[in-house]
């Protein structure tokens, strides 16, 4: 029988909802499902690795099949690491879709073997990205709606330390 | 164990090496592949549906996991009734995409546990379709790289007997 | 003080929570929409003028501003006619908004006191459209969240008289 | 010395200011131009090619390098047959764009030594198509800035005579 | 009778022919029009805050209905603040299109009172934008049919005085 | 008869085989064929100008038609200075139609007599862009069949003295 298993890659700065979104749904459809922060040494995000892969277990953490994990290779690489055949990828928007078929291009010249597989946000979430959520955030507004609990009461937090500035975005 | 049942679904009149490549890796992927011709009752094709599900499990063989069938009912219905979580698409450009897009919220809407999930097409295939197809084979050209060899010999077959006209693309 | 009067034009057959949704938006904006059904002589629809006209008062009788309408013009100059100065168009998805942009240049250039105002639709309005509707309702599927009341009834009956075919999408 | 001869190919149907622009600039371009109406025998247009041939000759009698044809062949096979080795296309739109670039791939399979070359619409012509000129024409608006002055008479005289309804569109 | 009150907000970095446009359009249909500088804390521009603000106002100062204003807050909040229930917004091209579909979901979700309404930029207006204008400035060239004339003085000036490097695009 | 002169511009921060497919067909096309790099003084690149004025020259050899060179001007003002009539571009994807659609309206307004002329890139080359080819070096992986072999090698050599960062992507 066929063992798929899945890697799910981006920068989760923080996880949102829609990420949340994906994460169910290819949850679901493969045997195990590596959600993997991929780490871009010269842009610091907001928070730290180690905050964001403590909010992302908290968020995901009543799936079993969901293994969460950073890395600073490329992801077709990674993939190959943890034993993985399949990315998987979340597409928005059609500026997304585009970007998404370069890369699809290029990780097909990169590894053959590593099958890129794409599902579409759901129509509630497509306006939802972490730049959206710490812009929100940073206008001392609610995103209740737009991220996990943990990730709200994390971003509330940094907001009242002033520590989410124009910068992050 | 998961086991992921997936339906890719398409008129296939006829089938091409683009749709072929999608069936090679979602079948890599899922456990069963279902490969349905959707029969619209009102366009009439160059293939009659019984010489394309002939042409499509030739072209197929080779893939154990792959079942040739036929619909006349909505995809995501007929996902229910083979027992498939999934709906296997490809997309080769953008206005794909954004066809893709509405179909995929449209069938959130009408079955939300059926699944839909993406390919992209390879680069060399993203200009093939069946209308291509038919249109280079009715001015007389060779369609060889385009399809497998049994399609190009059944649309050699029709062209001499002149049954391809502009009427079919 | 100024006074707008707005057209919004369209086929609607049928009518869906889409448009009413706009209908709403751009009632609450300007002094008077009218709501415009727009003939096209080559091309029947599944309802007949009479009965679009019909369902459209019924649902946006609590619009007391909405003036419901028919017309065989270029909708610039319907507008003149009824004394507008704004024509109201939904936007829903990028092919739209080119083939919007296009009409947009040409009814600048055929009346360049008409201006063009663009809604976009809600996230949860993206995927319905008249077609989308009549494909699931000839598929015997509900469309009771697509639609308002009036509409599902009319389309249901037509569909028990097996009126709805393949041939209106 | 290079002697570059283009073919620049359409349905012309009828010409407008936007194909002259396009053969004004291209002629400026290559050594030899052919304008060439390419045939499509399914469908009807509101012109007849000898209409189309005449207006297009009289249209571009200033440009001494530009040779008006018709064809019933693919373009690449046209474009070997009159010796050229490049094919001239005009875009307007994202849409033509994403139609173009398939094109150009299937162009590319067919004749690897036809070069398509691209000019993109001037800004004043964008919107201006002979179905949206047709379009026009028949609400008996005139397309004076829009076609050439002999397109124009044609077009009035069409009209008068009923010619002109919405099956040519 | 309804007393709509919209903002038009930008960056205005400097106001171009393209912004006054939509101005000059947006003026003729709503009641009050604020035309508001977003502050951008982080992002320096070529212009000041003050400089920005008398520019508008003089390139502004025929519209009666017309209030020019600066903000740091959320557009939709700055809207409640002025009472206006309307947010107006240019669209130029299809990149532009699919930014606002994401912003407009955003705004829906933060504000369901605030209604967002797009206008089309003119044909001979959309490739006019802040930095194409700051681009051919710098490189020593005119911009005379690009922006208002008090801006075409200041920006020369500040050309004169090198104050116009790479570093504001 | 006709003498066409054709300026190329980019960056080329390396060239690839990309950029080299666009080369060899418009030096095919058209008399002379500038190849320009486009100093931009505030962004350092990975190259310096003389090495990609070096690995140009290297990777176009034999095309006898090519000039290598560089400048800061716009380059419809660097057109007109070496006598072009012509500006040639490359497209990958729609999004680089959208802005190059911008960028020719933004020409035709700055230098009229300058002609540009696209060329759609081969279906191989759609993903391959100057970045990419950085960043896979910068992984330790090889982009042989990428960029020319003198790229390739100069590549190499920066990665090894660890002068490839993320920097300059």
């Amino acid at each position: 029988m066929k063992k798929n298993i899945a890697v799910y890659a981006g920068t989760f700065d923080p996880i949102t909802n829609g990420h949340l979104d994906i994460i169910e749904r290819a949850s679901s459809v493969f045997e195990t499902l590596y959600v993997t922060i991929f780490v871009n040494l010269k842009k610091q995000g907001l928070l730290t690795i180690d905050e964001r892969v403590a909010l992302i277990k908290e968020a995901t953490k009543q799936f079993d099949n969901v293994v969460v994990d950073y890395s600073s290779k490329l992801a077709v690489e990674y993939a190959k690491d943890v034993n993985a055949n399949v990315l998987v990828r979340g597409i928005r928007a059609t500026m997304d879709f585009e970007y998404e078929l370069q890369m699809a291009f290029a990780n097909q010249y990169l590894e053959k073997d590593i099958e890129m597989v794409f599902f579409m946000a759901r129509q509630t979430h497509i306006f939802i990205s972490s730049s959206t959520v710490k812009e929100i955030v940073s206008h001392g507004r609610s995103v209740k709606d737009l991220v996990p609990e943990c990730v709200e009461l994390a971003l509330y937090e940094k907001y009242e330390k002033k520590e989410i500035a124009d910068e992050y975005f």
